[in-house]
């Protein structure tokens, strides 16, 4: 996004060599943290480390949540665990939590110890939740006000805690026991009268989501009724964090890459793509193609069944990567639309009867229109109808079953609790590569009589 | 998301035959517009005409914001292109522009012409805008305050313009030319001294986005830098309009559909996964089964290569699908890697070389792990060693190809312009399929001696 980071960079080590401080604090006032982050990521770690000092506490608690866990963890080595912890300090409970579940135990309890004891509580208070839930992405730093004041005396109330809350556009109206009752955003509280009270204006249906919501369906929640937060609560209704729309669209982004990638039959995260190391990226590989190679091994033995046939007519053998390749990508379409459609709701239990169908449908049709059409190139490319027929029709029953496999493994996976997009290409692919030549040597053995 | 919807509904039809309109439009301000379109959706369509326009206009026009385009049309036809008119009149000018794009030419000339003038002036012009592009998704609905003024009169601005604004959090200072020339959040107005001058408090340096920026690009923007709106300027920096984060998480849904449909070899579009016509699922795959079938036939011609060596050694056959099926794994764990890092920015201009080499090497090493081991299982299951060895060589050099292949082609295809996303699973598992082939024919004719 900045177009001179080079620059940029070069100057800011001049001031450094200059020891000219002061430049190098004013000049740095002008730019986004998400933009002094980028400017981090580039230096060496001893100028990074001395840049970083120069920041003031609040706005290194930005940067620093801008980081990736690689250039913060030698800002830790350069700075300290003490120096990183008073940073910390000012991070949004949330985003410390964030941070801290990604060290090592012993330094996440370094730093907590290292921290001031309110703050600490708090972000060990998050970090007992599961990750992925609303809980694990939520913070502690919203306004609650109770619902017997004034909309002037509320207002009031967010001058004073505007600083440490993380957003104060939507203010949560809660009963003596802390329990949620109601909503009231700040434009609402702007336009009001000053002498209204609360409970006379506000919404009393608030949407919520539970502490142990998965943070998927938080982000669908958000993104349906196109908040700005919503509300965290335990299970007796007492609201116990928010969670803000940027952390959603950072699930949104997460969420659909861990999808792309298991449907692409790896399980390497998105986090850092350049970091992660090879030994990793193998161990997330390795299992998918562990399955492939068992499925190979399968249909190189339905097809040593068909050993008499393909010694008699080699060109049976011809039309195998034609076959699997065509059926893998219908599967693989199937999948893809299966999954996706699960993933963004548009598929559910109304209506997975008519997905099914639909699928079915649609591979009888491609298989129809594709059969006669390999079968016709087989015809004339090899000289022999009969051929042409056997793979025309192995086509149609490959797509059919293609199709249908496509739809169904995604759904069943769903159904019993699997992630559906395990059902990637790969798993998809030499499943269907398995029936297709079962489908093709059954086809071939009938026909050999007229083959030969 | 509403636990109950068809007791809702049953309820609703109740109420309307006992023609209590009083208790449905009660009954309805308790819900949500996401939800009362969720209810809508599942009604036939007269007794949908009917609730709908039991709604006031403003929830009416919130409620037909959410609802798909079939639903929508079912509205118009009940209830007639004036009665849509007057609810388009209420929405926000990027939603009526949404929809509108939705329908032909002639019903949307039709609708803009009944719309009021104002209103359908901003429409049409938004319609002017690449619908992909920051024109196509913004608002014209904006506040904008002179720099000159104070914050106490900001505010008061404010409450007048908030019933007509997309968002108040964001105020944009802008000079006599409408030149945007700040920045200031609501919750530094309402912290900032009443008497302050706006120029003093403003964010001098504001971060826009150009009204012909890409759609994904504006996403990455506002996710990047954690905004709820982004400004849109024109060539001079004139503000025309703003986009809010809402808007940001619908592109951000759609832009991962896209690339996932595409890896998966199809262009079929998220939007209504049901309501999209068979027809149009078959146009969307048949384009991608084509390169498939022209592949396959391809791939068929290299085996025919290996006609002889096939008639001599049939077991050859048998490992064509553990080849090719595990080589298109490779090839699309890479591709997915590549396409999805290519699209969060993760890979760029400078790290490309490395994403090249970590490939190339993960291919190498994958091929040796599993060659090593297809070759020993080859040489087992078949009692030939040489088998094993072609097997197993094959498959380093498969795999290898395959890696490469997998970041090659997504990185080329961005070069010169085309989607990454286009170099999907299919595609790259046909191109490998032949690649695999050819050096399993290869090594197989100079290893032929030794198999007899």
């Amino acid at each position: 996004m900045i177009q001179n980071k080079q620059e940029i960079i070069q100057l800011l080590l001049k001031y450094l060599e200059e020891q000219n401080h002061d430049k190098i604090q004013e000049f740095l006032e002008k730019y986004q943290p998400a933009d002094i982050a980028e400017i981090l990521k580039d230096m060496d770690a001893a100028e990074r480390g001395k840049i970083f000092k120069l920041l003031d506490k609040g706005a290194a608690a930005l940067v620093l949540d801008m980081l990736d866990i690689g250039t913060i963890t030698s800002l830790l080595e350069t700075l300290g665990p003490q120096y990183i912890a008073e940073i910390l300090n000012e991070m949004s409970s949330d985003d410390a939590a964030d941070l801290l579940g990604h060290f090592p135990e012993e330094l996440r309890n370094t730093l907590l110890g290292l921290m001031q004891a309110e703050d600490a509580g708090e972000v060990q208070g998050l970090l007992e939740y599961d990750i992925e839930s609303a809980g694990g992405i939520m913070t502690t730093e919203y306004v609650a006000i109770p619902k017997d004041i004034t909309a002037g005396k509320a207002i009031e109330i967010l001058r004073k805690t505007a600083p440490d809350a993380e957003t104060i556009y939507y203010v949560y109206v809660v009963d003596s026991q802390n329990r949620l009752v109601g909503v009231i955003s700040l434009r609402e509280l702007i336009v009001a009268d000053p002498d209204t009270l609360i409970e006379d204006i506000m919404h009393k249906k608030v949407i919520s989501v539970s502490v142990d919501m998965d943070q998927e369906e938080v982000a669908e929640v958000v993104s349906k009724y196109d908040f700005l937060a919503v509300p965290v609560v335990d299970h007796d209704n007492r609201l116990v964090g928010i969670i803000t729309v940027d952390d959603v669209i950072d699930v949104i982004y997460d969420e659909a890459s861990e999808d792309i990638f298991r449907l692409g039959g790896s399980t390497e995260l998105v986090d850092d793509y350049v970091g992660t190391r090879i030994s990793r990226a193998l161990k997330s590989r390795l299992p998918w193609l562990s399955v492939t190679m068992l499925e190979g091994i399968i249909a190189g033995q339905v097809l040593r069944g068909l050993e008499n046939e393909l010694r008699a007519v080699v060109a049976l053998a011809f039309f195998i990567p034609l076959l699997t390749g065509m059926g893998g990508n219908v599967g693989t379409q199937s999948a893809t639309v299966t999954v996706r459609g699960l993933a963004t709701g548009d598929i559910d239990e109304n209506n997975v009867l008519s997905v099914i169908f639909r699928e079915l449908l649609t591979g009888v049709l491609l298989g129809i229109i594709n059969g006669i059409l390999v079968g016709s190139i087989a015809w004339v490319w090899q000289k022999n109808a009969v051929l042409g027929f056997i793979v025309g029709l192995a086509m149609v029953g490959n797509m059919t079953i293609a199709a249908l496999m496509g739809a169904l493994v995604p759904l069943t996976f769903k159904k019993v609790g699997i992630d559906p997009a395990v059902a990637s290409a790969p798993f998809i692919t030499a499943s269907i590569d398995i029936t297709g030549l079962l489908i093709y040597s059954t086809l071939a053995r009938l026909f050999i009589g007229f083959l030969l």
